[in-house]
């Protein structure tokens, strides 16, 4: 695979061209490039310049809305909803957290159900936005039907990512954001463009076979994270990030799509949580004694480490130069 | 293995003339053995009967506080808290539910932060007690050190089971209730008792070594279901019912526990959610869309569905002949 290198300002300028020539406004092109840049910097290339496509594909098709202006309401003082006006969640998630945070900053705990919005990003930018008030995070989102429920050969579940994260007051936040699949689809796609093999279990091929080719589980069919308890967990993510935020499932969000490759719409549940309110004092504290002794097993990184280690590194990031080109094309 | 048939009322007569000989009261007498009567009556063994020793061990030792008293007091409109007073759990989350279960009516979420308290059951009882209020219920404990983290071969994580109940009107709720280790710690006993291997993957033996029998597994550790993906949720698990809610890790609960064989002193978190203030107002039939889904594929059946068919049978269950020997010497 050829790269090439580009700073986090031309990975940003690069990603917002690409969308307002096809369509979207400052605004909203602003907050996905941000989310797009973030992606690279923090070294998760498949949600960076590899989305660009599908995002620009959504705008073009009119499925999604580039003008979007999604205004979060206060329902209950626990509650806070916000309509995403058929636009990509990025803006209405950065126009929804501090509602969020100022609500489970008073009430202890607080909910936000985002609706009618196109998500097409990792969930750690919500999480640690949380995080980075203090509060405890945790998002979800479903997507469209990849994943085959333990026991089941046919896409049912979306790639049904959840995300955690930990305040860690005067450090980066402990975060993990991971598909509820064995792999997430973005990383089989990479997989399959650069030629790797992928661990067995990972997913079926087309004749509902077990397969290490990335290239045939993408005719097939992806499995859940351990068996049937990753499936059950799958299962909680349809029905939290759908009837409970009042969305679609998975399958119901491909059925209402027009095939443009890009987000389908969907919803997200995201819940805050004041470990200062809920817990002791010393809650800081006292978790760092986890995390130690986490730390102290060889071979053991706290889930988000490597993310935060990159993104202490401002310089340039390498980008398939494949893919710079074809956005080129495109900006 | 030899059993004997005991009817829903022996079993319960049985548990409770076991605890109140060991210095419980009649309130929190009634509440375990009502618990542990509905684990048998529910076909789950490991959290019936097989218990009791356990919990009068506590007794027996001073440990647990069998007069306890708990009174849940409402903090923010949206979280209650309820100080254990070193009792058994059931007593104290009985008296908790409906107070959260209202907050959450109201504020559309609400939680419910247990401390001081002994847990030793399943998590369903409170999970589902939600669910039966309209409410989403969502549970978490964390226990002893038995689990070692993915890529680690000593136990840090209790087996830390989390619960999930979505409510299903004029039905049982869609429930599930597991482990998140790759096996409950009452199913590798079981299988040591009745001489069954383990699926490899179970556990590790004194050596680090994997191997499917269980007597080896007690001596070593167990592991987390779906490596480091469960891994992940095991230590969010210990956060929650941790310095969340001002409670001890697992490896706490061990330092501070006299060793009598019974449950450690140890913290709950109990999330209740309104799909009716944050969703449609179709989202029970809306869910019933994914559920008729899984149940047409062959060989899936929804979480807790076994479980509820056993429990419309009233009749005697079959319980193991030497325990109830054991027992009646208790009682």
């Amino acid at each position: 695979m050829t790269t090439q290198a580009l700073s986090l300002d031309e990975i940003y300028q690069l990603a917002f061209d690409c969308l307002t020539k096809a369509g979207a406004d400052q605004a909203n092109a602003d907050a996905v490039a941000n989310t797009v840049m973030r992606a690279e910097r923090d070294g998760s290339a498949s949600h960076g310049l590899f989305r660009i496509p599908g995002y620009v594909a959504t705008l073009l098709s009119g499925k999604v809305n580039g003008s979007a202006d999604p205004q979060p309401e206060q329902v209950t003082p626990a509650f806070v909803r916000c309509h995403g006006q058929n636009g990509h969640a990025p803006l209405a998630i950065n126009r929804s957290v501090e509602m969020l945070a100022e609500s489970a900053l008073t009430c202890g705990v607080a909910v936000l159900s985002l609706t009618h919005s196109h998500h097409f990003a990792a969930l750690w930018p919500e999480t640690e936005a949380l995080a980075m008030r203090g509060l405890v995070g945790f998002a979800c989102v479903s997507y469209m039907p990849m994943v085959a429920p333990a026991g089941g050969r046919e896409a049912l579940f979306g790639t049904n990512p959840i995300s955690f994260a930990w305040p860690r007051p005067n450090n980066t936040p402990l975060v993990f954001d991971m598909a509820t699949s064995a792999m997430a689809m973005g990383e089989v796609q990479i997989a399959a463009r650069d030629g790797h093999k992928v661990p067995l279990g990972t997913g079926l091929d087309a004749n509902g076979e077990l397969t290490d080719d990335p290239r045939e589980i993408l005719k097939g069919v992806l499995l859940p994270f351990g068996a049937h308890k990753g499936s059950a967990i799958s299962m909680m993510v349809e029905l939290m990030a759908g009837p409970m935020v009042g969305e679609g499932f998975s399958f119901e969000a491909q059925e209402g799509d027009n095939g443009d490759g890009g987000p389908p719409q969907g919803g997200e549940f995201i819940l805050a949580i004041s470990p200062q309110i809920l817990g002791s004092d010393n809650w800081a504290e006292h978790a760092e004694k986890l995390f130690a002794k986490l730390e102290s097993i060889d071979g053991i990184r706290l889930p988000g480490q490597r993310r935060h280690k990159m993104r202490a590194d401002l310089g340039a990031r390498e980008v398939n130069s494949e893919l710079v080109e074809k956005l080129q094309t495109m900006s």
